[in-house]
């Protein structure tokens, strides 16, 4: 499984603190322009030297950095009893990755999280990683920027900023999210119980780092969701995040009632030792918030929020989330599993934005978020959902106020539920300005929304609408590197050096598609929209050239 | 050709001023829910009563008001010379349209216009019928709303709204362009030299009225573009526009110091008595301006302005829309053709958004708005192009003051230029925040922008994402009837009322090819992105029922 780009080759940029070599992507334009470098998710599945074999997994790139620091330590089994019993369930044999990795955790009474080191003051190799991949353009071309591996180790420290970098998945590369940086954006995949396999879902993975997906939760609540989240945390460049009550509900056969704080620790501790990143807990809904959630239009429609206000209900009992979220706060220290603060009231229709219910569990998030903090573990907090723009600009605020800066990581939001079928445009309209105003990553929406599983071209299609949010955010927020891709590409265009223009474009493919479409030769000086005697550009030049 | 919308009837609302009676669309949902009564651009292509035949043309709807008025005459021929050789022409048999209608202009001394009519304090029938259009929702639920047939006269008589409804496209149903109404969209259509003819685009105009486009632009640049225009107006039931330079630089075989105001003049005559409702006209590009334009990263990049621009540079000369301005209003005025006045200098690039060259064709673009009016010349103002977030609202609010509060219409803008192949999302984006702070219409933009001439899906792609602009706009803006929609719509997939949902959505036929790929069965309690087991709103159902 091999990605190439047009025009571009892999480059690697050293350190300046640490010995390490950031994976960045050069776009090679036409003499006398110069090469554009940008941003590259792709890890190793783009670089032609480097052969890659799923079975075997990606290079374990922070594996040696994780073991000098020498504040971990390597299990000799798994802590999970679930895990073990997975791992010797014979019948699993054809579904299982091939390999084991043994488990790291911290040593005892050792701190092991970044937000930690931050705190001491250290510039990790992470947080160098992290900051030369934002930043490396700019260094390049002698501009200004505020981006600095200082800055990010003072923001992660505020828990302005997350680096998810759990010490069991050393195959990412490290990034960071957070308003001071570049817009980052999520995508998720997952099987359902309706849905197909392994295979796929380690495609659809790499295919999402391919079009430029930041970070990507896996979903799967159908079968084997603890081998095939094992095939993508090895086969994924990027921070992997899961809501853990999906598989703990699975695990007492969908009986909500049955959920029992045993059942979700060891699922905790089951997919910490695993690798993944982070994790969203709805640890913010609590009781009281339910007769608010009744008043609603479309009530809860988080999954992850509707079934612990479902167990709520049927045990009479508080959220357990919320009850042992310091218990948790000690399991996910250990391994630097970061918090998602998930937001099960988030509105599902504009109607509800900005109610009570979602106010009243921001509010809980706030204080979680100190908890979370007092134990060194770093916290995204998540938000909606649905808002019509006129409200966007006051969650962000709100929620910034509420949750002392910790960073915004939102879902679209979509700014009207009128358009199923194009969801993936109608949250890119609200996720633009919700970034803009600070929201550090957004989660992409694809087309089948609120209608299906997304397939392979869904998640292309959601992909690329959220990274043309992220980029009109970024310009909007005066990044540097925003502004030189947007020009370099807008000169392509007005120089009419189409391979140019389309090898510095989100998705080159379809550029290219659409162009040789309308008239399948090389380079032109006009395109088929207006044709040879009306284009605009052409006349300027030869206006330009006249005079 | 007809069109027809799922569990949609098509009804007709009286006047209570005028004898008129409003087509609009009836979404019937499941008993006990209310019916929701939706904005209806198809015209009569959504009357099942009504046969329709392309070679006869729509029913000429507005013909009795207009004669009632008594201050039109019709002419004994086409007063355009270039248009009655075409006439003349026995070649062009086969692609004429079948039939003739003589055209109608002003009596001598008398004044036709709307804004004539409305400021003097008459509410016509086009008022009434706009006014109901946007509003009967609101009136048949008893929702308090400022849109009234008075409100559209006083926005017209003060030039913040316009009625394009020239007295030769009786054809056409009244619609408003105002910033105090629902946002408008318009569509592009036309040949070029390298593409196809008459029946195809006539198709994509009927295309885009099903879809939702409020007005039409046919921008043909290819052969026949008289006889093909003759068939779009004559099989539209929206207000139709056009850049008659182009038509005027064919005639003089693409040499652009070869155009003259002869040409031009009859090109508008020609243009005025075919029933075209709105002329782009780029009258404020001065040669002054030229030097500014030089020093853009991405000069100029309208086809107008690059036309007139390089007249001025070849010629030496002062741009003639500009010096003929009074001329061009008293011929506007005698068949109330609204000016839609162009910038040719709109930015091409982020890097020239809000750039000198922009904001002094803006002044100019002032001066000519109260010229027009002193014509009663209804005048829109068009804008950019591209525009990254943060100088939206500060382009909206300039406009608004140099020109006095006439409705702005835009193209897009592009928040970035960064994804050829999606710039129906990367200006849907600006589109939907530009139309928020106050600009009337929005001129779509298909994925095919910049790459290649639209095919119908193309076309589709572009008016969705263009309705979901609008509409999410509407929603900021606070309109009772956009809120209604969406409302009804989250409630109908809240209750899994499937077939409802699809009803009210923007693209029902996308819904349900999504939803029925994903599981071909009828209405169920949950969907296949989530799975029976995971669906939150299923869990939250049985939630409030238990408690």
């Amino acid at each position: 499984m091999k990605i190439s780009y047009p025009s571009s080759q892999k480059i690697y940029v050293k350190g300046k603190i640490h010995d390490i070599r950031v994976g960045m992507r050069r776009i090679n334009l036409r003499k006398p322009n110069a090469a554009v470098v940008v941003y590259d998710t792709s890890g190793a599945y783009s670089d032609a030297e480097v052969a890659v074999d799923i079975r075997k997994g990606l290079p374990r790139l922070r594996a040696p950095w994780v073991e000098r620091r020498g504040d971990t330590e390597q299990l000799a089994a798994f802590s999970s009893a679930y895990c073990r019993a997975r791992l010797a369930d014979a019948g699993l044999a054809d579904v299982r990755f091939p390999l084991t990795h043994l488990p790291r955790r911290a040593k005892a009474g050792r701190c092991i999280t970044q937000m930690y080191y931050a705190r001491q003051g250290v510039i990790t190799p992470e947080m160098e990683y992290a900051a030369i991949r934002e930043n490396q353009q700019c260094d390049e071309l002698g501009i200004p920027s505020h981006i600095t591996p200082e800055l990010v180790r003072s923001e992660v420290a505020a828990g302005r900023a997350v680096i998810p970098a759990n010490v069991n998945h050393p195959e990412a590369e490290p990034m960071v999210i957070g308003a001071s940086f570049l817009v980052k954006i999520n995508t998720n995949i997952g099987s359902s119980a309706l849905s197909s396999g392994v295979d796929e879902e380690v495609e659809k993975a790499v295919w999402s780092c391919k079009w430029g997906g930041d970070t990507l939760m896996d979903l799967s609540t159908g079968n084997n969701i603890h081998e095939t989240r094992e095939w993508i945390v090895r086969n994924t460049p990027v921070p992997v995040g899961t809501v853990p009550i999906y598989q703990a509900l699975q695990k007492v056969n969908g009986e909500v009632a049955e959920l029992s704080w045993e059942v979700y620790r060891d699922t905790l501790i089951e997919q910490c030792e695993q690798g993944v990143d982070y994790f969203t807990i709805h640890a913010g809904l609590l009781r009281a918030h339910l007769p608010l959630a009744r008043r609603r239009l479309t009530g809860i429609v988080s999954r992850g929020g509707s079934i612990i206000a479902g167990w709520m209900t049927q045990r009479g009992e508080e959220n357990f989330f919320y009850t042992r979220f310091e218990e948790i706060c000690d399991i996910l220290r250990q391994y630097d599993v970061a918090v998602s603060l998930g937001d099960g009231l988030r509105p599902g229709s504009i109607r509800d934005a900005n109610d009570d219910a979602q106010l009243a569990e921001l509010a809980v998030l706030g204080q979680l978020t100190q908890t979370a903090w007092s134990h060194n573990v770093q916290v995204l907090i998540e938000g909606p959902g649905h808002v019509p723009m006129h409200k966007i600009k006051a969650n962000v605020d709100e929620q910034l106020r509420c949750c002392h800066g910790a960073p915004f990581y939102t879902l679209g939001p979509l700014a009207t539920d009128i358009a199923p079928g194009y969801d993936h445009i109608t949250s890119a309209i609200g996720a633009a300005q919700i970034a803009r105003y600070g929201t550090a990553m957004i989660c992409y929406v694809t087309p089948k929304e609120h209608l299906g599983l997304p397939n392979k071209e869904d998640v292309r299609a959601g992909v690329i609408a959220y990274k043309i949010a992220a980029h009109a955010a970024d310009l909007a927020k005066g990044h540097p590197v925003a502004q030189v891709r947007d020009d370099a590409l807008s000169k392509a265009r007005f120089d009419f050096r189409w391979k140019d223009q389309f090898a510095l474009s989100l998705d080159p493919e379809k550029a290219l598609e659409y162009y040789t479409d309308g008239c399948p030769d090389g380079e032109r000086d006009h395109c088929t929209m207006c044709g040879p005697h009306f284009c605009a550009m052409k006349l300027t030049k030869s206006m330009v050239t006249n005079c």
